[in-house]
């Protein structure tokens, strides 16, 4: 057994070894899982959470990288958490990618972890927020979350962060592509990447055209820039954390980030207590107690009804 | 509000009207289902369920009419509940086959009621088992439950009577269609209807073949029987009947009647019970409870797993 209070005072003093045990400890939903929850909470609302998506191929870990190169200027403490199988965060890419990501591996003020998006069948939107708290309550004060636009738990992912960065890249149809996912609804500002190449400005057009961003607002609606980057020479990073620091100002002032933390709370809540009853309930299959209701049924002595609700208050009381 | 005691009590005395009004109240849902569930569970337990599925056009409507007519010469009563969108029970079909099911519908010892297919997406598992138990209830001693064998709840329908037969017909890959289905798995008899047309007995050696018939089984394991119909003539039904027999007398003295009960039954508590405390946890959305657990995580008072138990623990005491 680990020994968590121990491991969660040496992520504090910034060891990477004891974020890496924590992460671990709540992404295989140890027993421990409870114990590192419940030290986590009191240290945790530091940090500030961008989420970073888009389709294969728009550049999402070559801007994350030039994200974290300008925070790091900034004297931020920086976490990445990829949930995307192609971010050579997650070990799925080229040899360039890694070696310029490996800079940031050798730095003690970035933490970098990667969390698999296979096998984890629907787990993942459960096991993100999980590995954020770590992230945040070891000191980190933004946390990037980098997920490929495909996979509905990713989008959900996504949408959750504090602000969210929608990316795309000229040509590919990407602006329909993106549509499709369900990713333009959840972008607090667009990055058009990959800028220098043809169709940057018909990329974007077409951008501003889907998200109606020529019609009238209401005032003090957040309004979502499109900012252009070339993230692989670092241009345009800049103005992409300006935005980021706009948009926070304004959920800090409209009071929107609280709601949206509230609402993302729980929605968290809520998915546990459900898997936990599912689970409970899966518990009870070839279980003395169900089958005891089950042959008073057959026997005509009680009815379903009755039973699912002496099955319902065991499951509290167990 | 309905007048639960009368209706069972006109139920009883095989008044058409009051069966029709019972099985409406606990398919809609309505309030009073615990209710019409609670008075009904000490009826229960008389009725003997078959359940008949095959592809479209095998017969199943007139194979169901004419065992219908077998079961009345035998002086039983008979209730057929039709979840097959296709079956003139249920309002689909030619009017031959309405007409030849209409002698059945003046006959007060036959109770017939379908069930929407559409429109109660996954409800279906859920209805299905409560208006048997109306129709056991109402003194019917044979229940034929009509499923076409498609979709994976009529499937589990199918696969949950006491027994269970598969109808197949001559052409049209009948044995691969089913094995797709994941029918094969599920008959105690077979029956290959429309049995005077070419390939008959093609699709008897392919469905023997399937079922590994021919292979040598434990004694005391039941050997299901293939039979062969023509449904329309008549011709064959007195057959299947003694081939239900057989199985029921199979069912009931190696105590495996009581097992496949025993756990439709749990399996029943349980859909109960899972829907129950999804609709609780879905009613709190917005709920004070929820909001108020999910501010205290923001403000890093409480983790989520802690404010998951306090939820569950609500829930039953709500």
């Amino acid at each position: 057994m680990a020994d968590v209070p121990q491991l969660v005072a040496q992520a504090r003093e910034g060891r990477p070894r004891a974020v890496a045990r924590l992460i671990s400890l709540v992404e295989g939903a140890s027993p421990q899982l409870r114990e590192v929850m419940a030290a986590l909470a009191p240290l945790t609302g530091g940090a500030y959470v961008v989420g970073l998506t888009g389709s294969p191929g728009v550049g999402k870990s070559t801007s994350t990288s030039a994200l974290v190169t300008a925070y790091r200027r900034a004297g931020r403490r920086v976490g990445v958490l990829a949930v995307d199988p192609s971010s050579p965060f997650s070990g799925g890419a080229l040899l360039g990618d890694r070696v310029r990501m490996s800079e940031h591996a050798s730095d003690p003020g970035v933490y970098i972890r990667s969390m698999a998006t296979r096998g984890h069948l629907g787990g993942l939107a459960w096991a993100a927020p999980q590995a954020i708290r770590v992230l945040d309550a070891a000191g980190c004060e933004v946390i990037l979350v980098e997920t490929v636009g495909v996979g509905q738990s990713e989008v959900e992912i996504a949408a959750q962060a504090d602000t969210s960065v929608v990316l795309l890249a000229p040509g590919m149809g990407d602006g329909i592509q993106a549509a499709k996912a369900g990713i333009l609804e959840i972008g607090d500002v667009y990055v058009v990447n990959k800028a220098d190449r043809d169709g940057a400005d018909a990329t974007a057009r077409e951008l501003n055209h889907m998200l109606g961003l020529g019609e009238a607002r209401a005032p003090g609606d957040w309004r979502p820039p499109i900012v252009r980057t070339v993230a692989s020479r670092g241009e345009g990073t800049d103005e992409v954390v300006e935005a980021l620091e706009k948009h926070r100002a304004w959920m800090e002032e409209s009071g929107a980030l609280q709601r949206r933390r509230v609402r993302r709370a729980a929605g968290e809540v809520e998915t546990i207590a459900v898997t936990a009853l599912r689970e409970r309930i899966g518990d009870l299959h070839g279980d003395r107690r169900l089958d005891e209701l089950a042959r008073r049924i057959v026997a005509g002595e009680l009815d379903p009804y009755r039973a699912a609700d002496e099955l319902v208050a065991g499951l509290t009381e167990s």
